[in-house]
């Protein structure tokens, strides 16, 4: 860190937002007189203080990155908005060690929405407030670096994805400004709509503006512990599945919609798949439910549909603790953990693109039995498929399942049993929320664990949310030689 | 199949072989005045009847086979043995019902070794030595088809063990067979061994050969129900744990042996990295014991040396209940389930070389994604490793996740729960044997599962052995059509 003063400018522009949004918790804790109102003033003053000392000490830094560097910012810039996003937690009444409140900072910033926090319904509106905001600056931050900064990593096969647009190259720089500048209008215009939603189908205007937040953001955090379900409102549950979905989707998918390009909306075959794909779980409940006598038609449908998306999307949110639907339900919400939302949008998971390339090598490796010296070109969405992105992504399918497994063996032997272990690492890494079991599914919550346990998730939350290879690299001794 | 007169041509020697084999027990069962000498008697002369007529009807068919009648060739054989395997079972009065007798034959035949049958110390002696020799033969079947059909179908980056000596081009044909021959020679020899040090090391003949078949085969059926556990016998267990890691060796490394030529004998990496992988399992799990005061060093040592290498090389011999020893070592003997042995050994699982293939590719990502513009050139044991193979190995392991994930879910709308259903969907397909939880764990039994979870084990039983897509191919359009 000391050898890169430009990383440290940028991190400190990146730390001075973080405090320039913790001035909003700071006034409503003022305003409502809250016990925490020191708390967030001293959280306010450390965080804008080094921020302001980083860009004041670099300010004459060079004004350039490469590829390592560009590596280094990214890691570093989220373990840091993690840890000043704890400050208030650590400071004030809500949790009861530092353990708690990193990993409350780190569920919310990677956007995974798994909580150590009881009876939500009775804390201090400031600090559910910034729960729901580090969420949804985890997910603008997530729109950021899916739509420009993994692509131009070529990470895990994201290479696909490389816009126009997107092209960082020196001379393309204000280019790329407006573009990132494009997208926070989009983000912002969705919250937007979101929260006006949610106050239309009946929530107030906090529990609007908070779920807003968490939802676009598929975070998942909720102001009452019994999230989604709490106002039991059909149609907060659709206005929610709808918010959800369009999280889900790519970002820059919208950016016509900024520029008045209507007609320039692109079809993109990885919503259609997302969709498809999310359906077809849905009907598969559906008939479960209907046929297994736990609900009629139409409450199986809404039930589902509520939870395929919620988890789908890696959001986690829930109206109904559908574990106990049985076996089969509970084995198809694990394996549903995987999946996740579009690359480039704010969910999680594996991702719908990388299913899709699977399905593609799946498919030729069948006819390259039947067919050995036959030559198969392949393609997806118009753009060849290089053997390049094909290992990118079979690389990273690899990494996920390593991590997940890794992860596991060390909740095991932190003494979690069996389904919690498993279930929890898939949750974290996947970065959707609720896991399965007594201890971490969808009703209970992370507050069970010990401490060597959150701290392994935490550790798995971040590698899941910056599609692990970003923060692998780190730790290579190839990438510290010079 | 009705068009296919060189493939029924082939059954009926399969068969035949099948035929000859049954005498063994059937001569044993009027020997012994068995209740089941009659059961015997039919059974062999269906077996006998099916094979004879096979061939005669069908022997002036062409003597040729193309691609797609080797894979078809493979997957009828392959289910033809066991549905012939499971006939003494049927007539028999061992087994409840036909899915019982089927399920055992799948299990013996796929050498995975998950058993239905309960006090097996009771039974027979002619249906322990019929389970212990299917057992044998599937594993004689699977060297022969890991040697040389599986690589010249290049199923699963298999093709990197093409030797010359496995050509099965048409001028080779003799070549082929000598080839074949000599595995025979080596199966033969490493089984008598084995008989000879399980009865140095105290069993008597009969455990001596049973126990011998399924070390050799790694399919690990007992003929006592508390397995290798009933001896308690240090040198047992040490016999045991030898011949485990030989038959976990390709078994072309020693062919040198049978030829004379042991100046011949090739190092493998293979062989390296499986030793190296399950000495570091048996140090965690040692150092594990040994901290959680479970046991002394030795007994550590003794328990975690077999049980790693049972569960490693896909045998499930069971020596104590290791899912006693804590969450961890659930989790480790978890994930070990996958591993599996070398390439071309009677082993089931993942396998050694795949891992290794994961691991380079997983390197060169991390080396791409610093060094964009850089060109990587991977080999493995001096051979190129070509993209071709690469996205072979890449489609074996998603097809190999695929298959657990799918089996898992179908168990779970069986009616398992999550341990049950997960785990044994991941035994039956590395055809391991013991899964975990109360229902199939080592200490337990399958027989507690319903019909349809049997059914379905034994569709993954068949999967795992066949390599995945042997089987599936045949359910493709593509296959079928001219």
């Amino acid at each position: 860190m000391i050898a890169f003063p430009f990383i440290r400018f940028l991190l400190g522009i990146i730390t001075l937002g973080v405090a320039i949004l913790m001035l909003a918790p700071c006034v409503l804790a003022w305003e409502l007189g809250s016990q925490d109102r020191f708390a967030f003033l001293v959280s306010e003053a450390i965080t804008a203080g080094t921020a302001l000392s980083l860009i004041y000490f670099n300010r004459s830094a060079t004004n350039k990155l490469n590829v390592r560097e560009v590596f280094l910012l990214t890691g570093v810039s989220w373990v840091a908005v993690c840890f000043f996003g704890a400050i208030p937690f650590i400071l004030s009444h809500t949790v009861v060690d530092f353990t708690d409140a990193v990993f409350e900072s780190v569920s919310a910033v990677t956007t995974t929405g798994a909580t150590v926090l009881t009876q939500l319904d009775d804390l201090p509106k400031d600090i559910l407030l910034w729960r729901s905001m580090m969420q949804w600056v985890g997910g603008l931050g997530i729109v950021a670096l899916g739509a420009a900064v993994l692509p131009f990593l070529r990470i895990g096969g994201m290479r696909l994805f490389r816009a126009e647009s997107s092209d960082f190259s020196e001379k393309s720089s204000p280019h790329a400004r407006r573009f990132l500048l494009h997208l926070l209008l989009i983000y912002l215009a969705i919250s937007f709509f979101c929260v006006v939603s949610y106050s239309l189908a009946g929530m107030n205007m906090f529990d609007a503006i908070n779920h807003a937040m968490t939802t676009v953001s598929t975070g998942g955090f909720s102001t009452h512990d019994s999230s989604i379900a709490f106002f039991n409102s059909r149609e907060i549950e659709t206005v929610a599945i709808i918010f959800m979905l369009i999280a889900s989707v790519p970002f820059v998918l919208y950016l016509p919609i900024i520029t008045g390009h209507f007609t320039k909306i692109r079809r993109d075959s990885q919503v259609e798949s997302m969709l498809g794909a999310y359906l077809a779980v849905v009907i598969v409940l559906v008939v479960w439910l209907v046929l297994t006598d736990q609900a009629s038609v139409s409450e199986a449908f809404r039930d589902a549909a509520f939870h395929v998306v919620s988890i789908g999307s890696t959001t986690g949110y829930v109206s109904t603790d559908y574990t106990v639907w049985g076996h089969f339900a509970v084995m198809v919400f694990f394996f549903l953990t995987f999946v996740g939302g579009c690359s480039g949008s704010t969910s999680g998971g594996i991702k719908i693109f990388r299913f899709k390339i699977a399905f593609i090598m799946f498919k030729e490796t069948i006819r390259r039995l039947l067919h050995p010296n036959a030559v198969f070109s392949r393609s997806i969405d118009g753009r060849t498929l290089t053997d390049d992105t094909v290992a990118s992504v079979s690389a990273f399918a690899l990494a996920f399942a390593s991590t997940v497994g890794v992860v596991a063996i060390l909740l095991g032997a932190a003494g979690n049993d069996f389904i919690t272990s498993f279930s929890a690492a898939a949750t974290a890494t996947a970065n959707v929320g609720p896991g399965f079991g007594d201890v971490v599914g969808p009703v209970s919550n992370f507050s069970l664990l010990n401490d060597p346990s959150k701290w392994i998730i935490c550790v798995a939350m971040l590698l899941g949310r910056l599609e692990i290879f970003t923060l692998l690299i780190l730790l290579t001794p190839d990438f510290w030689r010079v």
